[in-house]
């Protein structure tokens, strides 16, 4: 099944890897995985101003049970620069409802895989890194742009044109689950043994789970879909299935 | 002259732009002779920790001299992850000596252009400005990768990729003086009026130029070839010039 799961298939693990790190499912189980294939993995997370900042605690928990180095950055001064989106101003509404409907596209903050990637290319060059991983996968892109494997090919030409002569033998831009639904994440996550409970995926960022905003319709349903038991707590049920 | 100097030659003005503003000459140039051609000028600086960090007050005063809107973003984390540069970390000695000479690519930050970049896009996003710009010349293209026609042409397909749907019409990411000289850039500089003496090019960052560092020694021989009066104060002369 990993297999699979895992595009492109014939690309072995690297032997380290810069995982951007959320804290949330996606991102927490590409960790796993490439620990379990091998690879010293260090964590990279941001925080960029996002109203669901206590990822960034979930993001150091699951540094800890890896035992992985990780890094936070502050960004928090980009929030006032891209403004506009929900994710990062208080203006505007999280906007309820199945993440990929139409007006989840309010919560795309421009450029951000982008400038997200790019600064973990900078460590991966600085510490010899051998390659950054970031946990886009294919539920991602009907509205993000930069989760498509269109912008991963490209991304990886500008980033090895830019540092050419400094990067790593064999250095690689890898979004692992590219391919894969999020039940399959899910799934692939129970299989690795990962602690899935403390991963954190609502946009809103209360104490727990809000239960109804599209990235937490999305992780419920994932679990479902998985036969995963969903060690969340929602602060509200879906009609019908709570 | 400036039809000669600006890459490339058949691109129009932008009706609005972002320039990445260090407060030295190639981006003060741009940013001055972007608005001579009716552009709506915004500068972006950074504060990245680097030594030189005396360049922002110059960027500031640019800015106010255009008249122009100026974000600085604070990313002085940065220099913690992207350590082992002569420019963000103390325990390196920023070396004396030619620009070009092998020895200076201790000053290379990784990634740092692709990084600035990245954020002057999200912005251009946001804001609905229609080109980033960015001040690299032929100079630099020997030790720095990421200033490169190469890189301008991978970076411009992945940015154009990563924001697919939420770009301006006429989106273009540019760096005019792609094909100019140091000397040829103080020569625009000097036919557009620009005060040439408000900008900043010593990596030291003393309270004057030190006159001997790459940056410096390149400074002093632009103005001599371009056969205009350097308005800089250097602390040291170089062998046989002053």
């Amino acid at each position: 099944m990993t297999a699979a799961l895992v595009w492109p298939e014939e690309t072995p693990a690297p032997e380290s890897a810069v995982v951007i790190a959320s804290g949330g499912l996606d991102s927490t189980v590409a960790a796993y995985w490439l620990r379990e294939r091998g690879a010293e993995v260090t964590l990279l997370s941001f925080d960029y101003g996002q109203r669901h900042r206590v990822e960034l605690d979930h993001a150091r928990r699951v540094a800890a049970g890896l035992g992985a180095v990780h890094h936070v950055l502050d960004l928090s001064g980009l929030g006032a620069i891209l403004s506009g989106s929900a994710l990062t101003d208080g203006g505007v509404d999280v906007p309820d409802g199945h993440y990929t409907a139409e007006q989840m596209t309010a919560t795309v903050v421009p450029n951000r895989n982008a400038i997200m990637l790019d600064i973990a290319v900078g460590l991966a060059v600085a510490r010899k890194i051998q390659a950054v991983v970031f946990g886009a996968h294919a539920g991602d892109h009907p509205i993000y742009p930069d989760c498509r494997p269109v912008f991963l090919s490209a991304f990886t030409w500008s980033a090895t044109t830019a540092n050419e002569g400094f990067l790593p033998a064999g250095f690689a831009v890898l979004a692992p689950f590219l391919r894969a639904t999020k039940g399959q994440i899910v799934a692939l996550g129970a299989e690795l043994g990962v602690p899935l409970g403390d991963t954190w995926s609502c946009y809103r960022g209360g104490d727990v789970h809000c239960g109804t905003c599209g990235t937490c319709t999305e992780r419920r349903e994932a679990f479902a879909l998985a036969g995963v038991t969903d060690p969340t707590r929602y602060a509200a049920g879906m009609a019908g299935v709570v």
